[in-house]
Parts: C-alpha cells; sequence; structure tokens
C-alpha cells in the first residue's frame, strides 16, 4: 500500500516531506487538506495530528506529524533506495548530518520562516507585511548565511562532500525565498549560491517546485 | 578516552546532553567554557562549533553541536548501554519519538525558551524583563500543552507507555519553568503534572538539576 501524505503542494512543510520521498523513490499519494475549509481543525484530522498541522504521512498502522520527523522517518525506513540522505554506514558523516539538520531546525528556519510569512503569506491573509520583522530576519539570516559560506567554502554541501538530509530541509523555504526581492542574500554569497544552485535542480526539487505558488 | 562536553553545568543546551549521557551510562568530562569571558567566540571554539555556541560534544575525531543532535547521536552510538531513549527495536515506536522530539524542538521550546530568557536571563545582563513577551508566550506555552495534556491521559510518557529522548529534551527549560511564578501553567494540568514528576525525579535528570543556578 502506498504512504498517504496529507498536505498542500504549496506548503512549505509539506514539500519537505515530498522532495524527500522522491529523493528515496518511494511511492506516496498526496493527500489535499481543505485548510481554509478548516478541515485540519476537524477531528478526524487532529485523531492523526493533534496539533492540527500539515503535514502527516500514514505508513500502514504508522502516523507521523512534524516535516522534519517524516523526512528522518523515511530516510531511515528506506535507507537502501534512492539517494542516500543519512550516510547510515558511516558513523562520523552520519553525526555530521545530524548536526546540520538541527542547524536548519534552530538556526536557519527561525531566520528565514518570518520573512517568508510576512512577504507572501501575509498579503493572502489581507495583512500588509511588517517590514521591521522582515529587516531584523534579514539581518539574523545573513549572519546565519556568513557561516554558510565558509563552512561550503571547506566542503560542497552543509554535512561534507554528499548531498544528505541537512541540504534537502532547507529546500521549501530558500526556495520562496529566492523569490522575494532579497535574494542577494543568498546571491551574494558565492558558495551559499552554487550551493543553492546545486540542490535546486536536483530532479526531486524540480518536480515539487513546479507545484509551489502562493496563487 | 572519555567524551568530552564542552559546556557549562547551568546552561540549558549543556544540560540537555548531559541528562543523556548519565541516562546511558556514558563517561564523560565537562569542559567548562568561559562564556563571560567569550572564550567561545575565540578561533580555538569556533574551529569545534562555528556559530560559536555551547555545548559542543567531542568523541574521538566525531566533534557535534546543536544539543538535539548531540543527545540523538549519544542515544544512537550507545543504544545497547543504559535506557533505550529512540526504541531502535521497534518501527513504529522510533518514528513517535521522532516525532515528539520534533514536537519540543519546533512547538514546546519557541515557547518556552523566552519566557525563561526574559524572566531569568535579562536580569542577569541588567536588563528588565519584557513581561508582554512572557504573557505572549506563556499562552502560547498553555495551548501547547493543552495538547501534551490530553496526550498524557491516553499514554504515560509522550511518545507512549516508554520514557524516550522526546521526554529528556524537555528537561532543561521545564526546570527552570518550575522555578518561575508560573508553575501553575503545568502544576494546573494533571496529567502533565504527573508526568514532569516522573521525569524529573529519575536520577540523571536529579544528578543534573543539582548544578543548575542561574547565581
Ligand atoms: N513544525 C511543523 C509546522 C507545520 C505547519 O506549520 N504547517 C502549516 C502549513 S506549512 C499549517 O498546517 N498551517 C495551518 C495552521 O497552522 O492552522 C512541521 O514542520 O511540520
Ligand atoms: N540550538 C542550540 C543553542 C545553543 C545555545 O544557544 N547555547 C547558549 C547557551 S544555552 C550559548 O552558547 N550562548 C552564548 C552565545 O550565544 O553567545 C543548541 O540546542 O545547542
Amino acid at each position: 500500500m502506498a504512504l498517504k501524505l496529507h498536505g498542500l503542494p504549496m506548503s512549505t512543510c509539506t514539500t519537505r516531506a515530498m522532495v524527500c520521498l522522491h529523493e528515496k523513490a518511494v511511492d506516496f499519494e498526496l493527500v489535499p487538506v481543505n485548510l481554509f475549509g478548516g478541515e485540519h481543525k476537524q477531528p478526524s484530522f487532529l485523531a492523526k495530528n493533534p496539533f492540527g498541522k500539515i503535514p502527516v504521512l500514514e505508513d500502514g498502522d504508522v502516523t507521523l506529524f512534524e516535516s522534519r520527523a517524516i523526512t528522518s522517518y523515511v530516510a531511515e525506513k528506506f535507507k537502501e533506495t534512492g539517494t542516500d540522505l543519512i550516510r547510515h554506514n558511516n558513523l562520523k558523516e552520519a553525526a555530521l548530518v545530524k548536526v546540520w539538520i538541527e542547524v536548519e531546525s534552530q538556526t536557519f528556519n527561525p531566520a528565514i520562516s518570518p520573512i517568508i510569512l510576512e512577504f507572501f503569506v501575509a498579503p493572502k491573509l489581507g495583512n500588509t507585511p511588517d517590514q521591521a520583522i522582515i529587516d531584523a530576519n534579514l539581518e539574523k539570516l545573513g549572519k546565519v548565511l556568513d557561516v554558510y559560506e565558509s563552512k561550503l567554502s571547506s566542503t560542497k554541501y552543509l554535512a561534507g562532500d554528499f548531498f544528505s538530509l541537512a541540504d534537502l530541509n532547507h529546500f521549501p523555504y530558500t526556495h520562496y525565498f529566492m523569490q522575494s526581492p532579497w535574494a542577494s542574500v543568498v546571491n551574494d554569497r558565492p558558495h551559499v549560491k552554487a550551493w543553492w544552485e546545486d540542490i535546486s535542480s536536483r530532479p526531486a526539487f524540480k518536480k515539487v517546485a513546479e507545484g509551489m505558488t502562493f496563487g
């Protein structure tokens, strides 16, 4: 039975899971959730994720939520298929993958996600973007990317000279960010730019990017 | 050779790693970092963690940072010693551990950590706590703990009827929070209260809690 991913093709967290499933060549069915109709706050959805958020992955009798838990589960369960995302045969490389997965989650995401929310999402909800929030987070993001620039000048990808889940988890917010007026924050850092061009041209990324519009 | 943990016994992120090492019965040496003297921004420390933050774990030639990457590495590398924190023999339970680890990181931590920073840390730095930040985050935290209350009324711990890394990662901020004026946010929710009393009375937790003072 194919896995079921409940979510939407424009949602950042859903697409993080989708890219991972494609990299692992795992069959799945995307089950759309009517966020605008509040389907995710109904009892049947809350039974899958009590926080009422997408995405949710169902794999037989296992139900998971939280996009990074989903990508890590998929990368581990299907470690023998598709791209090796967790370096499961090398303790040291696997440790560095864990480190940079956490950097995305704890440091990169808190800086980039408010920018995307203000610039792309607020207007859809009828609100005016708060430029002070954007500016403060652009500054934070720049500092994070200074460290990335230095790291990526010594290894091709974040955890080493191999593409991994740590790179993958950056996909959705960076994709939208590159369509904002501030893409230069990436492009002005040559190693970060080259890294983004490399990973965003992977077939799995391109396939998912096609469906990502705030239209 | 014993593992080396660079950090401080009062630091939330350091203690997250320490509790895990104790649960796994792994020998380690705590190497103090002089934060007040700026040691963590010196080249020799930045070579271990380019973000200049504690903790850092050195295990032979593997150097890790980010406390949750450290706990997950330790729980996996030493899976056969001490408490099983990741349910490595049960795919479904292991998946739920991953989910609730992410809930702590993405939902619980962003609500509780600003409260601790404002109430305990700001005064040490000569600043006045911002009550508006505290209030907004107390409200967020209450909503998160409503979900925990319901979950913990059906299973003894967050990921199921077993203690895991998901529970453990909550330790440092909850420990400080219980010494704030708002401990009732936990105590008014009977299942959350019972869960906290249970996990905070574990020997590993008690040992580390002794050293946790903002003195
Ligand atoms: N940390 C969660 C965040 C999930 C999340 O915020 N999902 C959004 C869509 S990208 C959502 O469901 N929003 C609807 C809502 O919060 O009501 C993850 O990574 O999965
Ligand atoms: N997400 C990191 C956060 C690390 C962190 O913020 N550490 C604090 C101490 S708890 C620190 O080093 N602060 C000093 C500074 O930022 O200059 C982790 O979980 O390890």
